[in-house]
């Protein structure tokens, strides 16, 4: 495509000669002719001196003889550069011999379902959405359209997906709530969990994550949320939009996570807890009560992080705290001898 | 069902109108006519007043004029209201066509084999017990009676699985256990791992829950043991009975946990050790010892959980603590120069 | 297998008589007549006077009356024995009729392909490697010579693996990095990830670990590493050769790791980092920063692990550490007083 034509559908002002054709986005090391590369970070902008691209995506301000494509997001623009030059391969709509698909079951027009899919009673299958091989959907299952499943995905009965939801390899929407309540021989009864999983629209699912079912209500993913691989969901936790869970992390039942949270990599969160707008929690970071809106919270149990920080670099030199409160409680007492 | 058939299954005593039909439990703010709700935490007694539902599960002595059935442990007690008013819809015995089963494997009576299974050589499914799709069971694999193992279970060759046990979507038993040894190059030769996991009566396993098979012997989950999801059970591990641990515990090769030990969410126990019985430890916890029977741990390295807190606190306090002692320093120059 | 045949092919000396035959290997414990046992451990050398086993694999040095294969490395020697007495059972070479094998698919000689399996357009899978059932090849994956994944493994497109690779169930390779750049609304727009995962010969991918496919490049596992279950490897990391991650280790994006590095249980390495050869990260270690090479790290944030202990020692007594400060305080009022 001609830098010329690729620049207004990215919101980009151009700048060089825009005949110029790229096929495919590429990294700035890696980059060759007929590549377009991008620089978000300003800790390659070393690189535009040597790098083989045909043209670059970058930030007003910035010197070079490159044809450019000039934007206040480089980064962002480069996804969209992927998704124009290089759409992804889209599996042909249709229904695999081999799927079980249950005669209730409604699908979409251009709904794709792959190998050995099974989709039970009562499933909805929204328009255009994308089942690969091997995704199993439980009876009264509604996804909306344009929705990916990768293989191995599996979702309970009665949960709910919205639009444009994608899920990554193996995870899982519905399992079982953790509920047991303990009897007088201290043995575990297990509470019937016969809630749902509702996952709204544009929400981003990782692989090998699981999303439990409430006991009697709903777990909700709210609209835009992503959240990473690996990662644990109580039953009845809510979370609120835009908000970003990344690899490993854990929230356990009933607690409400707010909107435009990040909790980045191996966090923990503890049960029937609030979490405010905008919290952020740095990796590895437990949480055992609420947290407001806007703090930035970090350490077992959580501080605010620049405390957390001071105390972590003290922490450092406890070995030497001690000995020179040795050393003070040996001259008080000479001192105390005089 | 009444009131005066429902309470005697629930060991409660009806208090009110005992021809009150009841269909459903629900929680008791959404709970509305024809709903049982149930109270089991003091924080919600307020809602007693205005909750809409025909009838409540509670502790003696709480005044209402809502007809209720009193018991000493209303959470178990709506557990059990649940499966007797809903009871969970059971798939029909019988063997799917697409299901792949070896002709030596032995299926019970009232078995559901679902679509895309697949049972080995030699494998035995105890009576009434219910494999969802895409369950594999490797050669050798016996599972008791009464058992549900959800879509996307994974069980290796030789393992054995005890009567009741329910398995969530995705998980793992018998995976290889981690075992290597450094050769001379510094390269690791694999151990074969030739042992197997024994799952015992009453456990469930979360999804997405990985139990490693021995080298040699057995890795062992105790009766009524719950393990929720992502939970890593390293190989030759043995956990008693009526052990709980929570999400993302990781507990390494050759350890011993006694029974009813609780792990909270996130904690991680090394290996060779031995956890004894009744042992707390609470989230991100990290075991690198033996703990005695009975002990409440937490930090990491672990503490006893009072002392932990306490140490805590002044860690949130160390830059003050720093600087207290920076000027006692200064305070006893001055003395001294005196 | 006599001991006398056995013996070179262990690189092993023979003391006692080499007639003897041993058909099984066995832990000391359970050793019985006609069991190969070994020690590697000193602990267990108390165990060679009760032990039932016909002969045992030990270090040189040590005495005892029952035959012996004496060699320096028991354990690696044990592993062998293992392999060779108990040579694992291979499933016969062929394809399932029910596996979905694409035209253009290129299966190499003596290839087991089981039950459900799907392998996409353009994969190629080398001599003798295992697929069990329901393993998912998306287009255009490479699977080289002798490999065994396990059953429930998904391999994303393009992805490739060399030879003698064994993968654990439910294993994920070439999910989406986690990719989001935020738009001016607040929100996140998904970042295409179209790079591919590589890994090398002789690696071991435990059950149910995610591993990350690259937005533009790769994300690489070095030859002959071993990762454990519920490892989470993020987009574009490149681990290096003969290194070891343990269960539930997460790696953030673009890190890389080096050769012969070891990270223990639920350690955690931050994004864009440099971990260089020969570290090693004790248990929950969080890794914030590069770790120079043959440093040995623990504690979050990650500090030298003897300078950890000691700072962790003084921890346990913080609250008594604080109120020597505080009567410091009092005595240096007191003496000031005078």
């Amino acid at each position: 495509m001609r830098l010329s034509e690729l620049a207004p559908k990215l919101n980009a002002t151009l700048r060089g000669d825009g005949s110029i054709e790229v096929a495919r986005v590429a990294g700035i090391d890696e980059a060759g002719p007929g590549d377009l590369t991008f620089v978000s970070n300003p800790r390659y902008l070393t690189k535009l001196a040597t790098t083989r691209a045909s043209a670059v995506i970058l930030s007003p301000g910035i010197d070079t003889p490159l044809p450019s494509l000039v934007c206040g997001n480089p980064y962002l623009a480069f996804a969209h550069a992927v998704t124009i030059l290089e759409p992804p391969a889209r599996p042909a709509p249709g229904v695999h011999a081999t799927a079980q698909v249950a005669p209730d079951a409604v699908l979409g027009d251009g709904v794709h379902v792959g190998a050995y899919v099974v989709v039970g009673a009562g499933c909805r299958v929204g328009a255009r959405t994308v089942l690969r091989p091997h995704v199993v959907l439980y009876d009264g299952v509604a996804i909306g359209a344009d929705c990916e499943l990768h293989s191995g995905v599996q979702v309970r009965d009665g949960c709910r997906l919205g639009d444009r939801v994608i899920v990554q390899n193996g995870a899982v929407i519905g399992s079982d709530g953790f509920g047991f309540a303990k009897d007088e021989a201290g043995r575990y009864a297990k509470i019937p969990q016969r809630g749902i999983v509702v996952v709204e629209d544009d929400v981003e699912v990782g692989a090998l994550t699981a999303i439990d079912r409430a006991a009697l209500n709903e777990t909700r993913i709210g609209r835009g949320t992503k959240l990473d691989n690996l990662v644990q969901i109580g039953h009845s936790v809510t979370i609120g939009e835009d908000t970003v869970l990344a690899g490993q992390v854990g929230v356990a039942g009933s607690t409400k996570i707010g909107r435009r949270v990040t909790l980045a990599g191996q966090v923990g969160v503890a049960g029937h807890l609030t979490i405010g707008d905008g919290v952020i929690a740095s990796a590895q970071t437990g949480i055992p009560g609420d947290v407001e809106a806007g703090r930035f919270v970090s350490g077992t149990p959580a501080l605010d992080n620049r405390a957390w920080l001071k105390s972590s670099a003290v922490f450092s030199k406890l070995p030497e705290l001690q000995k020179r409160v040795r050393e003070l409680e040996r001259q008080i007492e000479e001192l105390k001898k005089r």
